[in-house]
């Protein structure tokens, strides 16, 4: 690995202006998988992805799924060896709101080191690192291990067309890591491996009052408003000690380990850090647990959209409905039915008589999962980043979601192992999004470096991981 | 006026074609007030409505204000009549959700015996029936009175440039009547006088959380969301019994007479008939008084609009900003600033310490009023539509504001007469407003008997309407 070590770096440092204009090009499809008025963009971004890999020495070919397309590449034959699945996704997050952002989302542009525009960082920058490692591997002849590569086009939105074809595709899955550049560093940006994701239910809810919009001075005082009694039932979802106070929504929970309570408690984490970086002191939620505990342990609801009414104007109405979006991020063990039928449940009996409730595209997009600190991907992940990066690598329970990988850790058999270069100041899935070169780097050199010592790892499954218990 | 009231239905039906292709023009202007963009509109359709009235035979002229100009016309000379001075606006309320309109809000569409537009009741529509009274009472030379015309570009926003001339035309405005046709008429169309209408307070609020939207998976339960905490702090708005739970709001409430409590008490009121109009029934609000005391003589506060996030789309963020827009309709005797200040210490009390609460476009737009029910405009009005419409007048608190309409009758010394034509079907303030025919015709007929009967009635001023003490 140190004879390469050079290697990496400086093949980076030759090849780095390519790359962004590649990795530019990538960035200029406004592939929003969650938009059907996007869906050409996606289908487009993702042909040109499979003609990029197929151009790089790859078999990559499109693959259609009853959703948006799936690019799918491999390099195997190196038999005896372990396999590796790379999964990342093309599609990126809505743009809005569109005025907020510094240069326009779809065009790419480099400032101080950082290049701006929808996907930066969240998946098209990460993965897009790791493909260029892949093809300075291939170009070296250092590509030991066989390599298998998935990139989806609905990861923010559900993962759809790749979760109904998991089973179809389980023998072009298979193998031993599931590498996945696809979450960041805590604080510093010191090296970290995320030991774990929380899962997600959504649901949107619309209360309905009077059959059309109403004069506010006529019926002000006599008809309900849907507005503020929507406000009332969605503070209903809380109690004043940050617990989400619906009946049942915490059964289940699995309790950290002794081994991952050890971890999270060596975890630096900086209040101070998080205000300036966040703006706000770290201060919702349950008050019983601490930040980073609540972020890998414990679940969250958050409210992401409201809408009523008309907000931009004088206009004196009491509207005919108004509408609510949330998710839950949920815990280990927790299970998405119970939780998303607890939540309708408390919603319904919260809604006034006189009203109706509707609620919408209600639905799991998967469960939590915890994968063993101790496990053989765990520790080749943490030699690799220990040795380029001179420091201690840290576990973390990052709180964020990747919905498919636990249904596709199970279906493939492989071992999650998930290090990226993320980073708060990225604002991803916010306007301004971005990602620097330095980032883009560092997981270039870590992909470079682990598909190298892959190849030193035994093909024996580890049975540590928990996918296929939580999926 | 019996000898007349013949004359002018058949006069109606005579012209009935060209006043409804004329009003149909009026509406083609889409004279949203409020809206920046739209005052180009404003000038045109003022513009318009002069040259109109100037071909009426009435001397009419622009004049400019600080806000939207103000449409004046005069037809003096009849000394010792009372002098009449009409009030209405031309401006009109936004027209969103543009979606839900059948036909285009600003392409007048006949359907049903009911014209549909922006502003075909809500004031274009009434206002416009009073002229077309006026242009037949000046064809048949029947115009004995004085009669002063000032329509207005700002009505749904503020008044304000009305309310900022309004000492400098002292003189110009002087008369005895104020005769307003922006009102409606109660359940079945009786003919109905408004006895008063509240008082108006608006606010914008924003509560700002992180400095940047964040991704909810990486912090949700770590940071306040501004949508759950907006949520929050509406509902400390209101208590379990539906009063308004700010503190001192309810200050300085003027109690009905003992005349008007027989009134109200007089006046009917369906709750089946309000719960099929509306499609709720008149629960909301303090519940110790009637629906009809509670839109007649008690405040009432209105959400009536809510923004934050993005409610279309799966985006998983915690938004930086959430925000609302809101209305107070005060009663009498509430002080306007006091229960602004009341209203904005109690939302920044309850604001989380971590978050910053923006409070924008506080202002108040005018008192409550009430008229006496024995004053001789009443008394007129009364006898009028008696005799018009073959039953007894309604007189009814209605519960909505025409702000400017207390400052106007104290720059005018007039006593204002508010007998409208309006109903909850003609869907005001909402997508699909209409105006039937039938209305725009007893609105007509209404007007040109008034006029008519008004030059029998003694100049001599009654003192009887409140406005000089709550403006």
């Amino acid at each position: 690995m140190n004879r390469n070590k050079g290697t990496w770096e400086e093949l980076f440092e030759v090849n780095r202006e390519r790359f962004i204009e590649e990795w530019k090009t990538f960035l200029r499809f406004p592939s929003i998988g969650a938009d059907p008025a996007h869906h050409p963009d996606c289908a487009v971004c993702a042909e040109w992805l499979t003609a990029h890999l197929a151009a790089m020495g790859l078999q990559a070919e499109l693959l259609a799924t009853p959703g948006q397309p799936a690019v799918f590449a491999e390099h195997c034959g190196a038999d005896g060896a372990p396999t590796v699945l790379l999964y990342g996704h093309y599609d990126v997050q809505p743009v809005e709101p569109v005025d907020a952002w510094t240069s326009p989302p779809f065009e790419p542009e480099l400032r101080n080191g950082r290049l701006y525009a929808r996907g930066a960082e969240d998946n098209k920058g990460q993965t897009f690192a790791v493909l260029k490692a892949v093809e300075s591997l291939l170009a070296r002849d250092a590509l030991k291990i066989n390599l298998k590569i998935i990139i989806e086009g609905e990861e923010e939105s559900s993962s759809r067309g790749l979760a109904a074809k998991l089973d179809e595709w389980r023998d072009r899955l298979a193998a031993d890591i599931l590498m996945v550049a696809d979450t960041g560093t805590l604080n510093d940006g010191t090296p970290t491996i995320i030991m774990g994701l929380r899962g997600l239910i959504h649901l949107a809810v619309t209360l309905r009052g009077p059959s059309h919009d109403l004069h506010s001075g006529l019926h002000g005082g006599v008809a309900l408003n849907p507005i503020s009694e929507l406000a009332r039932l969605l503070a209903t979802l809380f109690d004043e000690e940050g617990r989400i106070a619906v009946e049942g929504f915490y059964d289940g929970i699995r309790e950290p380990s002794a081994v991952e309570r050890a971890l999270i408690e060596a975890t630096p984490f900086d209040p101070a850090a998080y205000e300036k970086s966040v703006g706000m002191p770290p201060i919702a939620g349950e008050q019983a647990f601490t930040p980073l505990e609540r972020l890998g342990f414990r679940p969250a609801l958050d409210i992401n959209g409201i809408h009523g009414g008309d907000p931009n104007s004088m206009k004196t109405v009491i509207p005919s409905t108004a509408t609510a979006r949330m998710t839950a991020r949920l815990a280990a063990d927790q299970d998405p039915d119970r939780c998303l039928t607890a939540l309708c449940d408390h919603l319904c009996r919260h809604t006034p008589d006189a009203m109706s409730l509707t609620i919408s595209e209600a639905g799991s997009a998967g469960r939590a999962f915890r994968i063993d600190p101790n496990g053989p991907p765990v520790k080749l992940a943490q030699g690799v980043l220990r040795e380029l990066f001179h420091c201690e690598p840290i576990c973390h329970w990052e709180g964020a979601s990747i919905p498919i990988i636990p249904a596709l850790a199970a279906a493939s058999g492989a071992a999650p192992l998930l290090v990226g270069f993320g980073h708060e100041d990225d604002c991803i899935h916010a306007p301004d999004e971005s990602f620097s070169i330095d980032q883009f780097r560092n997981v270039y050199l870590y992909a470079a470096n682990l598909l190298v010592a892959a190849a030193q790892t035994s093909t024996k499954k580890t049975p540590a991981h928990d996918a296929s218990r939580t999926d």
